[in-house]
């Protein structure tokens, strides 16, 4: 067995202990004489794993007393459909275009009312954050939506948009558990576990209580509650049983790890001499205005295509992997989360100082 | 490690060798470095293990090239709501209740529409599934709903409504791959795999083509509508990849086995002996009308409360576990799907016995 360095965007690379234990239990969880895939999602052992990794991700990120904690399913994709069925009373929502998940979270809110986009950074294909000195929040804004980290270009925010008494909402898919949250200042965040968490198939969602009400748009289906999913903790139907106890052992990885502060400065030290390397190359750049620079995903180019390919496929040949960026957006990407290493973001850049030397 | 017999109604009990392998590629799937829950999803790797499931279900279930199978997220609850959203043009479905999920969909579909219960067993605590000999089907009727199998009951339809040029529905969920069926008699199939197939968190779709359309209900999600799903073939965003990897490992062993017609000779004799015991017992009693009893979930009670649960107790010691009945209804149940072995099945019956003789 060879385990490559894996810099996929999501699904994305896993701790390596929490595999192994996963592995190790996969025919007998706790001498319970079966696998979790078995299990009653009504059974003692279940209810354990999934009252653990709730308590876990609330110790982890601090989640205030008011909040609730979900684990559903459908992606980010299907919350961009769920924030605004339960959230859009007045039928009005401002959104901040980021990237390209941004803008599929504002074409699903047109379904549902009329979304104002505040502010954009589509004019540059997403290689800034906007600046957000004077947005113009709509006065009868059910909420401001913004995503967090993007994936795609590499950017995040470093500072929030002032929403005033409006609902903060966020997609924190690709930075979620990356560094501590404060989490009384969202009113919503939800995060696809697939990126830093956990498997796909999972989503991780925390709201504040006073949103969670039965007054959601008409033909919201009952699932698409958040209401049904919170009184019965998030258990109405079966769960994604196997996916919440794989990213309960994540939480627990990241406490034995000492937390999200610990995590923060391994995050930062990681992306710092990446970025550094790009800095200083004469063939890599990064694609990013500094400032806005992601922690999580860090894309870059050699400016020739040939050359990127070259680069993408002699790196797999050195067990670097999915270093291709975004089929969108062509180039390389690095994404560098939690679970990746740091000898894994070294062995990157003695690649990266080695191909430059071999191509100039 | 000790495996126990494990009678649970869902998740529920998968092939041991299934499990092994899983464990085995945990840290490495096929030489890719990686566990298939770190995988990109648009990865060569990925794509051929959901073409690979795909194929295998196609050729158990002899699917007609006119369906499309889909593998989705939100279990068979939210197939309650997708089914009204994509399905009912003119707002009008006719549902057979035969048990408690059929009753949730009936009632998830009173959202979109008019529904009329044209049959019902609720009046004998769903012990049989009512006769379909003079069946009112709606003129306007977008289609008509059954549940094929009822898992907290323990009965089934074997033979079809007739429901002329009306569409099909069914949620076989707990007899999904037990048996041949066949699929050109439904227009759409879902069975939620934690029960025969595989982990929660996936639901496999069977839908005829001509009924994947862009008219759906307004306020339908993106992620809702089968059109979505179906063109692009369940990978509009990231799968349930670890879990649909999972069914695919399942089908694989059910084609190994000799196919569903094997399966179902396997079923038929387990099913026999258990319900054969429970006939000449004068202890434990099978409560569902002969003639409707599934193959699938076999549910019995002693006529005491007090009984009842010294027998679960003293069952759950000797190895066989999960054999409480659901909560609404008590007394016991054995669920024998597919990955329950004849030698379980036999193990419950010699300690039924040994129980009846210790407690005359």
């Amino acid at each position: 067995m060879t385990r490559v360095f894996n810099f996929s965007a999501g699904p994305a690379v896993l701790p390596e202990e929490v595999l192994k234990e996963a592995a190790e239990e996969m025919l007998d969880y706790d001498v319970t004489g079966m696998s979790v895939m078995e299990m009653s999602h009504r059974s003692k052992a279940f209810e354990k794993i999934i009252g653990d990794a709730e308590q876990d991700l609330r110790d982890l990120l601090n989640i205030p007393d008011n909040y609730k904690v979900l684990f559903l399913q459908g992606g980010a994709s299907q919350q961009f459909a769920m924030v605004p069925m339960n959230l859009m009373k007045n039928r009005v929502a401002d959104y901040l275009n980021t990237g390209q998940w941004a803008k599929k979270a504002i074409q699903e809110g047109k379904i549902y009312g009329k979304i104002d986009v505040i502010a954009s950074s589509e004019d540059k294909t997403y290689t800034y954050i906007p600046d957000m000195k004077d947005l113009k929040i709509s006065e009868d804004a059910d909420y401001v939506y913004i995503c967090h980290n993007n994936t795609i270009y590499g950017t995040r925010f470093t500072e929030l948009p002032e929403t005033g008494d409006k609902i903060l909402v966020a997609d924190m898919s690709s930075d979620f558990l990356s560094e501590p949250v404060d989490v009384s200042k969202y009113g919503l965040i939800f995060a696809g576990a697939q990126k830093n968490v956990g498997p796909a198939g999972v989503v991780v969602v925390i709201i504040r209580e006073d949103l969670i009400t039965d007054d959601v748009l008409p033909g919201t289906p009952t699932m698409l509650k958040y209401k049904t999913q919170a009184d019965n903790k998030s258990l109405y139907n079966t769960p994604p049983a196997y996916g919440i106890y794989i990213c309960g052992k994540v939480f627990k990885w990241l406490k034995k790890l000492g937390g999200l502060e610990v995590m923060k400065k391994i995050n930062e030290e990681k992306a710092a001499i990446l970025y550094d390397y790009l800095d200083s190359s004469k063939m890599f750049k990064g694609t990013v205005v500094k400032k806005d620079r992601s922690l999580m995903n860090v894309p870059f180019v050699t400016g020739l295509e040939e050359l990127d390919k070259k680069f993408t496929k002699e790196a797999k040949e050195a067990g670097l992997v999915n270093l291709e960026g975004h089929r969108s957006v062509g180039g390389m990407r690095a994404s560098i989360y939690n679970a990746m290493p740091m000898e894994g973001v070294k062995a990157l850049i003695a690649f990266m100082k080695k191909f430059e030397e071999g191509n100039i």
